[in-house]
């Protein structure tokens, strides 16, 4: 084994080496006040100084403007999918949702638990091997929201431009927040789990125009209403301080290494050197349109199951690891993160070429 | 600033060191596989074994039955106050609290959103110096369950003994689990926020009779359904993977030390010694009534406030930190967890008795 693998898992995901060895060293003793990151109390100054700091990071990568709220959340997105609806809609309201993949789905089934969820697209007649184009669904007239997934982390699928449209949008960005430029304008709320781009898992980043925060209902659970959380500036009861604390060392990393339009031109060419691979070939199929790509988790198929698994077991044996295609759509899948380093994806082309040359 | 100081935070508060040690090696390379600890898929034979392992050692170590599950969840004890009366009332349905605290206030208050919270008991009037007995209140006949504090953080005042009656009781025991032993069969649902015995936080430990599984009304949105984490062993999502693997670090830290029963034997020599400090001097007053106090928040008080501000400025400054009182009542405030040492308690009393002589 060397010292190092290779880590294509979809998350929880490679993290920048030097941010590991920051959080190895503050977990002990941090800052060299005689304390563990992890024992300090979170009211403490050192360590809302912590939080300060990463929401001024996030802010500045991501050019958030001052109208919007940036929060940290517990429950991972999947509590985001219940929380929205929550907040933003209610009995009798309704928005409308672009199906996707699962984490799509599984959104709209919670939108239609406490609300009314319009599908206004769904591309899972063909597994989900794209993202529409605006002009290719309408939105439903009494939404309040226009809800989307960004990167599709099961099917390897993206939207390269956000659709156009009248209604806020609402985006699950959980597997490519950070990842590339975009504008924040035109949504109305923007969330993300940190476990792929941003950190480790156990925290959630919620960032939300303040407008939207007067609109829960009065009868919902205090710790469910995104008002509490603004309010208190994510600190109405003990957040999850390491989780916040990485986020926070990851974005002071990704500052350094250029900030986010850096980090998109290196996942760019990351991507277009395994999309080359997969193109030059019909040994390997990708699975996501040409047209859907996804930048961040690249999904692709072998002549047959028993060569995926054979291909997979050789790759773990040569440290790289995590190439196993989710179980809804089998297959291989290589996530390229933010910190996932460019020679591994050269190490996977050579591999795989290596691999197509003994069994085609 | 010595190497490291004494930390009396209520939270999140001391860890073993040799915790911490593990963690920061684990965290760069866990079990030397060449991949971080916060980077393995949640999925992964590695981390499944972590989870396994800390929910082994949590039954165990509290002697759990099987018809209790045990279930890592994020969103801290705040949101427990909430999932509580969701899954197990609902409306028209009712519940009996004991009012000891902040904490049991809030709990109170998410429970009437909900459904109704009837009040058998307040201590409110005298500033929560105390917890009552089972004689001194009566439990509301339609009440499905009794539910209790059994540690009050901020006024530091503690069950000695659980209520006896014929409800099931459901308890917050987010600032004393693992500190002593009791017997879980008269409880539906116990649940703790890591932060103060148990690890970081980030993660929230609810144990919960199988049978109240089944409970939730059906509108329930899918991540507040105890039922939903239960049939997936606490991996319906990303679970917060760090802060499980803490708790699990620290339960086999409690194991090799004695368990519960060797934790509570040192619990209460701790305890012990500082009480008898206040007890011997009328310079320091204990906020507690002595048949409620807590072993691990020892609160009290100073001749003036001006004195509290200087002894507690003067102690951060021998490395004595943390004893600041809550803002709601003041004073000044010794958390002494599971994990904090003899050693801390004799130099704050050896520093009481010095300041004491210097300001009498």
């Amino acid at each position: 084994m060397p010292d190092r693998i290779y880590n294509f898992s979809p998350g929880p995901a490679t993290l920048p080496q030097e941010v590991l060895a920051q959080a190895a060293k503050d977990i002990v003793n941090f800052h060299d006040k005689g304390i563990g990151l992890i024992e300090m109390s979170h009211r403490s100054k050192e360590f809302m100084a912590v939080v300060d700091e990463t929401e001024a990071l996030l802010r500045r990568l991501m050019d958030i403007p001052d109208n919007y709220k940036v929060l940290f959340l517990q429950g991972g997105a999947s509590t985001q999918f219940a929380m929205i609806p929550m907040n933003l809609l209610g009995p009798g309201r309704k928005a409308s949702y672009l199906n996707t993949g699962t984490w799509a789905k599984k959104a709209i089934k919670e939108a239609n638990i406490v609300a009314e969820a319009h599908v206004a697209y769904s591309s899972e007649e063909s597994t989900f091997d794209h993202v529409p184009k605006t002009d290719d669904f309408t939105v439903d007239p009494d939404s309040e929201y226009l809800y989307l997934v960004s990167n599709n982390t099961i099917y390897g699928t993206q939207f390269a431009d956000f659709p156009q449209s009248d209604k806020m949008l609402v985006c699950d960005m959980s597997s490519d927040i950070l990842s590339r430029r975009f504008d924040i304008r035109p949504f109305g709320l923007v969330f993300a789990g940190a476990q792929k781009n941003m950190g480790p898992a156990g925290v959630t980043v919620v960032i939300i125009r303040d407008d939207l925060l007067d609109r829960a209902p009065d009868n919902l659970p205090t710790m469910l209403r995104y008002k509490t959380h603004a309010d208190k500036g994510s600190m109405f009861n003990t957040p999850p301080c390491f989780a916040i604390y990485v986020v926070g060392q990851v974005c002071k990393w990704l500052e350094k290494i250029g900030g986010v339009a850096a980090m998109e031109e290196k996942n760019r060419e990351k991507a277009a050197i395994l999309y080359d691979m997969i193109d030059a070939t019909d040994f390997y199929k990708g699975h996501a349109r040409p047209d859907s790509r996804s930048l961040m988790n690249v999904t692709f198929n072998l002549p047959s199951p028993e060569l995926e698994a054979e291909f997979i077991s050789q790759a773990t044996k040569e440290g790289l690891d995590g190439l196993k295609g989710h179980r809804s759509i089998g297959g291989c899948r290589a996530s390229i993160y933010n910190a996932f380093p460019r020679q591994g994806v050269l190490d996977l082309v050579a591999f795989m070429k290596k691999f197509e040359q003994a069994h085609r």
